[in-house]
C-alpha cells in the first residue's frame, strides 16, 4: 500500500443509465478492470431533460463511481465503450479531503 | 453545437425541497427555461437538521442540476424566486473532467 | 449571523453504513455537535467493491454532511471515532457557489 494519500488526485466520477442491471454491470465492469476502486448504484431517480423541444422525464439510475485522475481517462474511454447511450452522462468532481485511511485504500485498488 | 467543452465551466447545482411535485416543478422549470441542461430528482432523503435547539428530521427531494457556470446566477435566482422555502439550499459543485460528447450536449442545451 | 458567505470556504462530505438507523445516528450526531450544519441521508444505495479478488455488493445508506473547511476536521475525527466500519469512506467535494442566505445559515450552524 502506498501512502500518497494526497487528497486533490481523487475524484467521483457520475454517469446514469436506465436499468438497475444496467447500472450493476457498469459498475462491476469498472472496479473488475482497477478503472474504479469501487462505485454506488442509486436509483431510480427521475431525469428531466428536453427532447425535441418538449420537456421529457426518464427513470434512471445514477452510479458513481470513486476513482484517481490517473486512472479518469481509461474510465471514461471504457463506459463510452460499453454504455448503450449515444452520449451518456460522464461527469467528475474532485475530491478535496478524505480520510488517510480511506484515500489509502483507494490507491491501492486502483494501482497496478 | 459549439466545441467548447471546457469542463471548469460545468457545475452540478444541488437544491431540496419537501415533495416530488415540487422537486418536478422545479426541474422542468429550470430545464424549460435553460437555466439548466438537466436535472435529477432523488428521493425521499431523510434531511437531518437542528431547529429551535433540537435535532429534527424530514423527509425531502434532491433535485441535482447541471448546468454552466455562466447560467448559474440566473438558476439560483430563478430558484430563489420559485421556491416555498425562506432559505433553500443551493449549493454547487464544480465538475473537473467529463465526456467531451456529453459537455458538448451541456453547452448546447444551456446556449442561448 | 455572520456576513462571510465565501463559498470555497464550504464542503460536502460523504460517507456510508450499513443500516438506516446507523445513518441517522451518525447525522444527528454530527449535527447535534455542530461538525456539520446538516445531512441527507440517501439509500438503500447498492455498493459495488473488490473484497478477496471477488468484485462483491452490498446494501448501504450515504450520508452526505453539509460543513466548513475549518469543521472538516473535527467531522472526520468523529466519524472515524463512532462509525463501526475500520475504513469508512470519508471524502469531501468543494462548494463553489451557493445562495447566500443558505451559506449564512451554514455559517451559523457551524459557528461556535
Amino acid at each position: 500500500m502506498t501512502t500518497d494519500t494526497s487528497a486533490s488526485a481523487w475524484l467521483t466520477v457520475l454517469t446514469t443509465t436506465d436499468a438497475a442491471e444496467k447500472a450493476e454491470h457498469l459498475a462491476r465492469g469498472a472496479v473488475r478492470a482497477r478503472h474504479a476502486a469501487c462505485a454506488q448504484i442509486n436509483g431510480p431517480v427521475t431525469s428531466v431533460y428536453r427532447w425535441k423541444g418538449e420537456i421529457e422525464t426518464a427513470q434512471e439510475w445514477q452510479v458513481l463511481f470513486k476513482t484517481s485522475e490517473g486512472r479518469y481517462p481509461e474510465l471514461e474511454s471504457w463506459l463510452l465503450s460499453v454504455h448503450d447511450y449515444d452520449t451518456p452522462e460522464i461527469i467528475a468532481t474532485p475530491v478535496v479531503r478524505g480520510s488517510a485511511g480511506y484515500l489509502g485504500w483507494l490507491e491501492e485498488e486502483t494501482a497496478g
